[in-house]
Parts: C-alpha cells; sequence; structure tokens
C-alpha cells in the first residue's frame, strides 16, 4: 500500500479523517506499516486529488490530518476485457487499474465460459476491492469504472462508440499480421484497448471491432496469460505514447520510496 | 496449455514418446483438453525445436508421434531479480519464462526479507514446474537457466559481467529520471533487466549496478507489483527492440489457436 485512499465521504467537512479500527486501511497502518502518531502518509481522495496526511492519532483508530497538494494522475485508457474466470479476473481490475484505465467495459463473448459470466456479476464488492488495491499499490485516484454487457452484439452497436469517443482503437490478438509497436497512436493520450477470451474472439467478433475503428495488432508471437498481456501491451502503449507526446510534469511522483 | 513440452530423454530414440497416465501432461490432455487418438497436438523439446505431434494412443497413457520442424524461439534475455516472496517468485518465474528470458539471477539485496531467501532456495521443484508453465503458455522451449546468489556484493563483482556479457544492461527504478522508452538499446537482441525488493534497490546497490554498465531508467512514475512491472518494462522492451530491429521470420506461431 504506498498511498492510502480515502472516499470524499470519509472527510469531517474539513481536514480531517478517522479511520475505524476494524477498516482494512487501519489494520494495515496498524499491523504491515506500524505507524506512530506524527508519522506522515502518502494518500489519495477516491477520483480526486493526492497529497500528505500527519497521523494525529494511532490507537485502535487512527486520525488522519489531510493535505491535498496534487492533481490526481490521468486514467483515460479503456479496457474491453473478454471476461476471464474469476480469480484471473480480480488480478486483471487490479492490474488495470494500477496501469491507470478510467473505464473497464466486461463483455460476454462466444467464447466466454457462461459460468465466468454469472461470477463476475456477483462479485462487485470483491471486484471494488481490487481495484482500490490497484490504485493503492501504483499511487492513483481515479477509480475505474466497471461496466459489464452480457450481449457483444448489442454491446458493440450500441454501446462501443458512445464510450471509446476520440481514443486510439487497438484489438489485441495474435491472429493479426501487424505488430503493435509499429502503429501510429492516433490520439496517443486516450487508448482502447480490446483483449478476447483465452480461445480468442470469433472473426464476427473482430470483424465487428475493426467495423467500429480497431485497429487488430499483437505484441510478438508468444500468447500471454491474460493478465501478463495487460500489462506487457500497455508497456508498449506507453513506449509509443512517451515517442508520441512526452509526459505532463503537472503532478510529481513520491521523492522516495 | 499451448503447447505440450517433452524432454529430450522422453523420446524412444525415434520419433515417439510416450506420456504416463500419472504424467501432469497426460492428465492436461485427458481432463481439460480431452484429446482423443488421431488429433494434432503442438510440441517442443525443452531446450529444442518447436513441432507438431499427432496422438498415436489416448488411453491412460498417451503415445505421441512427433515431428520437429521449427527452431526454438530465441531466449536471450537475462533477469535479474531481487528475490521477492514465494508466492510472487512463482508468478515472476513463470511470465519471465513466457516473455523469452534465458536466465534468472535472483538475488539477495539489503532489503530482501531472509525468509525469503530461505523459501526460494528450498523450492526447486516448483520453480521448475512454474518455468515450464511458462513456456507452454508462450509456445517457448528454452527453459531459462535459474541462479540464486546470496550475496550482493560478490555476485556483482564476480559474475555479474561475466553473465551479462555484451547485453544492454538496464536497471529499472522509480528513483531514476530517464525514462526506459527515450533509452537507445545499444544491443536490441540481448537485454539484461534488474528488478529491485519491493522496497528498491539501497543508493550503494544502484551505484554498484551502474557502475556495472547498468543504465537506472523507469516505466512511468508509478510503482507496479513485480510481475506486472516486469511485463510492463519488457513490453518497453519489445517496442523499442522492434523499431531498433524487426523480427526474424525464421519462425512461425501456431496458425490459429
Amino acid at each position: 500500500m504506498n498511498l492510502i485512499l480515502l472516499e470524499p465521504s470519509e472527510f469531517d467537512g474539513h481536514d480531517r479523517v478517522r479511520l475505524l479500527a476494524s477498516d482494512r486501511r487501519a489494520r494495515h497502518l496498524r499491523e504491515v506499516l506500524r505507524v506512530v502518531p506524527g508519522q506522515s502518509l502518502r494518500i489519495g481522495v477516491r477520483d480526486g486529488q493526492l497529497g500528505t496526511a500527519s497521523v494525529a492519532a494511532a490507537g485502535d483508530d487512527f486520525v488522519l490530518h489531510c493535505r491535498l497538494e496534487q492533481p490526481a494522475p490521468p486514467a483515460e485508457d479503456i479496457l474491453i476485457l473478454a471476461i476471464p474466470r474469476p480469480k484471473v479476473l480480480l488480478r486483471c481490475v487490479e492490474t488495470a487499474a494500477a496501469l491507470g484505465f478510467g473505464k473497464i467495459l466486461l463483455v460476454r463473448t462466444w467464447r466466454t465460459d457462461r459460468s465466468h459470466v454469472e461470477a463476475s456479476a456477483l462479485r462487485g464488492e470483491e471486484l471494488d476491492l481490487h481495484l482500490r488495491l490497484g490504485l493503492e499499490q501504483a499511487e492513483r485516484t481515479a477509480l475505474p469504472a466497471l461496466t459489464q454487457f452480457d450481449r457483444f452484439r448489442p454491446f458493440v452497436e450500441d454501446h462501443l462508440d458512445r464510450v471509446c469517443g476520440s481514443s486510439t482503437r487497438l484489438l489485441a490478438t495474435p491472429q493479426a499480421s501487424v505488430e503493435l509497436a509499429q502503429l501510429p497512436l492516433p490520439n496517443p493520450r486516450r487508448v482502447a484497448l480490446a483483449i478476447g477470451p483465452e480461445r480468442g474472439f470469433t472473426e464476427f467478433e473482430r470483424d465487428a471491432l475493426c467495423a467500429r475503428g480497431f485497429t487488430a495488432c499483437r505484441a510478438g508471437v508468444h500468447a500471454l496469460r491474460v493478465e501478463t498481456a495487460l500489462a506487457y501491451l500497455m508497456g508498449h502503449v506507453a513506449a509509443l505514447r512517451m515517442r508520441a507526446q512526452p509526459p505532463e510534469r503537472n503532478w510529481c511522483p513520491a521523492a522516495d520510496k
């Protein structure tokens, strides 16, 4: 936990937050970080700014005096993910939050297992927790908006264009002949990345995505596990982005960890 | 399992391999892939070629007729990894094998937990299994050579140069001011990547690596979990590599999965 993620509603109206003894974050402060009064902590407000907190009390409850001073890191990217099995899904949403996706669209595809669809719909709280773990790891604050679509065709026809807007639309598939690293990023600020199920999108699904402006591409010829592929693909995107547009310096990471 | 990884010693002297009913791969063929006689499977020989097998028998044991026809994918990269906790270590070596690392050097650093060092030394068989799972996932055959060093200074002074040879040497650290995506890769064919422990290398360790030709760099300002960072960093490297030197086409992936 490199950052304590706070809810806007947890503030007392001013700059003070109390974390109850039973709270997950309080337990982490007590049992792992062994925080003492006076200590300084990195904090962030969900969908808001980053800052630091001074620990005013560290008994059972923790009381934090917060100072918010940095804008939230951007989280513009969009992930379109064929629903994987539950354990993989939790790792994927955590990784996606850490990598700065702002929206995650979980989609049932032809080759998605029915049981995975039902499982994921039931896991709201667990998904929310793993999104927060990803943000806490990466010192981000923008909680990705998670939406699930149980039918592929209405998703593509009625929702996809609206959600993706002006983003650069990429469809990662081992069947592609074009390497992601050799593509231009027409809009480097905002990428929409579609990742299929283990056995891939069907031809119909690939065609439907390409008809909506997605470019089929691959990152090498080796099939990776979905959460590995997610990070590997976004590593490519980050490298391409860095060339297209060096990063803004309107906010800084913590000095030393 | 996108590939059945066979040991050279499992061949009967010609092109035939028998997998006993209790073998991990036989169980997978039987219970997950439900393979039947006559079916064709993707195979690879450890540290050797790729090819296809025709299933000659699929009762309790499996008998495969193998045809090796493609050279092994290259695996030239070197990973220098501060020993993480055991569960993370297993995920990391699996990911590293899938990403094509040929050597993995596990190093005890100042901030490495002592219990992790002892645990990793005891896990030879489990580590071997996870390396193989990574190869089977990514259709690779080169089993990474895994070496553990319990003292950092002798490792750097006596082993590092010899192992890394002519590779491009990169030290991933959030403290760096240079972005990996903006570095040249003097030798794009072979990269040595050093990743520190959760709380980072010490200044002494960073200096020691840089004195041996490592360039400190970062991939963005967000701290990622080590297995995510590994894939994310290698995504950057792959994108840089693709520009420096488009891939050789002396071997091909499976047509459709």
